[in-house]
């Protein structure tokens, strides 16, 4: 009911309780910031702030990654003139309507949620007597505050991983619903977008390169740091001269994310070439490092200026209110909570 | 932390989903218009309109009661000069910090609130399989709702019904862990406070006079409406002459609601005097019709100007939200979701 263009809406939220590594980076921080530029969509993305009080009562660690998020962001190129940036947190309406969406969504919807479900089997496993030991309400609700995110901006397209299709599912339930009680198209049901291609970037230890393994390399790290992690991702015993399978190995994936086709292949003409480990892992911190150069510098700067960061997150947030301040009058209306004048 | 006086701050939520009646009158609405007037106080009442999105998708309803409610308790005399009177769907603070208790409030605390074990016994007996049906996540979560109402404003001390002491101790609860996980006396535990003096007025049947049993006097009515349902309030068939009972008697009971003591002893001699029905009806409606006269007359005309409601209103949550504003910030700033300057 709110949009203003015939542009395709897509949301975004950006979890806010670690710092960005190369993993994030190649699966969904590149192809975002790719989406921010493109004219025909308007982009939302957010700093999701309120969900990573279900995480993490750490308030520094949660300052200090929404920080460094925001800073990796637009230091990789994040077009803020035609993207929608916001923090979460900075937009008073998301919980508003996470009420409201609250009292038509049925409880057992959220009994069936994934997360709820996952911290349940993990007690019964532990032999607890309470199954809801460790969950809040918090987690226990989260995928209504999710459904506010979305439905706030009537978002068409959301892009999310094979996990996240069910929330996408619920969101769609609770907007037909309050449309059914309220008797209006007040909300437009988004749609799960699951990119089957998106890289997953293997991490130090060759498992999937997650903050939970603590095998990451974080996006901006100083040239010393990331020569000492490049170095640290695990590779086989083979000898300089012994040909090597590209397809298996961490350290070549890593390279092949960033690296140009054509540089994919030279690279893997130099495994079956039996290049020496020493020698590939120096070339992919060169090649890394010549990438990330500039944005790190750029990355550098901004965490030296939140002031700066704040102004654009403050910017994003007046956009967003602008479209979600009226739309939240026009619901209160329609539960009968509007003004009596 | 937010106290800017030393008066006991009292905080009391009007449901809205109906229309005020006599029973509403003497056990709520009376005294807590005596305390609005009492200078030691600082009194929080606030219509509790989020709350009634739970029980009521009517929207025409919700807004009509909201309306009727305010009318009744500012033509009754409710010193707003000295009381704070808003609408919660005014003060957005209050879901952001209900959705900031819930990441501290355990689920297994909400499992066992009286309200949802209420709905999943009826659907127990009623041989459901699904024992949440019918169960939203606003029906299961108000207690955090209630407990962001409270906390906000540091209320220290809550009337309440018996059934409702449990909500107070579980606002406790989450004022203790978040007070304890974010290291800060941010919040102050509130207190329920019980009066058993309360008094339950009897109803046209004689049962407690309530809207579930569709049995009761709304306090404005017409002059000719208030006489037809004073006659209708059930009588015993005892004729003219015979001594009757004042102690089992709702009309009695409604007259001394009203009157003073001397009134009321009077009347208990004409019971035992013989008093017929027909003349104790018309008494008892002669002297409500006097006491509601004047007040009914400011409730028509309130309702008949619902901008100034509405102003009266708006500058109540102004004054609400001079206190929930810069808490929020610092709430927000203590879990980690503040400003970056």
């Amino acid at each position: 009911m709110t949009a203003t263009s015939d542009k395709t809406r897509v949301l975004t939220g950006i979890t806010t309780t670690g710092t960005p590594h190369l993993g994030n980076y190649v699966g969904a921080i590149k192809p975002a910031i790719a989406a921010s530029q493109d004219p025909t969509v308007q982009s939302y993305y957010f700093l999701a702030d309120l969900h990573a009080l279900i995480k993490s009562h750490d308030p520094k660690r949660v300052h200090q990654s929404r920080l460094e998020i925001a800073a990796t962001w637009l230091a990789l190129g994040l077009d803020t003139d035609n993207a929608i940036f916001y923090r979460q947190s900075d937009i008073p309406e998301i919980p508003e309507l996470t009420w409201m969406l609250s009292c038509v969504c049925a409880k057992g919807l959220m009994n069936r949620a994934h997360a709820y479900k996952a911290a349940v089997a993990d007690n019964e496993t532990a032999g607890q007597s309470d199954l809801d030991k460790g969950v809040t309400m918090g987690l226990f609700g989260y995928p209504v505050l999710m459904a506010a995110d979305i439905l706030m901006f009537n978002a068409q397209r959301v892009p999310v991983g094979r996990d996240q299709i069910q929330h996408i599912e619920m969101a769609r339930d609770m907007a037909g619903r309050f449309n059914h009680l309220f008797k209006g198209q007040y909300f437009t049901l988004p749609n799960a977008v699951v990119d089957e291609r998106v890289e997953v970037l293997g991490g130090l230890d060759g498992r999937k390169m997650s903050k939970s393994y603590d095998n990451t390399i974080p996006l901006f790290v100083s040239e010393k740091k990331l020569l000492k992690l490049v170095r640290k991702i695990k590779t086989n015993s083979l000898e300089p001269g012994e040909p090597k399978d590209p397809d298996t190995c961490t350290l070549f994936q890593i390279y092949a994310a960033f690296a140009t086709e054509q540089e994919t292949a030279e690279m893997r003409r130099d495994y079956e070439n039996g290049i020496g480990w020493g020698v590939a892992k120096d070339r992919v911190f060169e090649y890394l490092n010549t990438q990330l150069r500039e944005p790190r510098e750029r990355y550098q700067a901004l965490l030296e200026d939140p002031g700066h960061i704040e102004d654009v997150l403050r910017q994003g947030a007046d956009r967003a209110r602008a479209e979600a301040a009226p739309f939240m009058d026009q619901l209160r209306q329609a539960a009968g909570l509007g003004r009596f004048v």
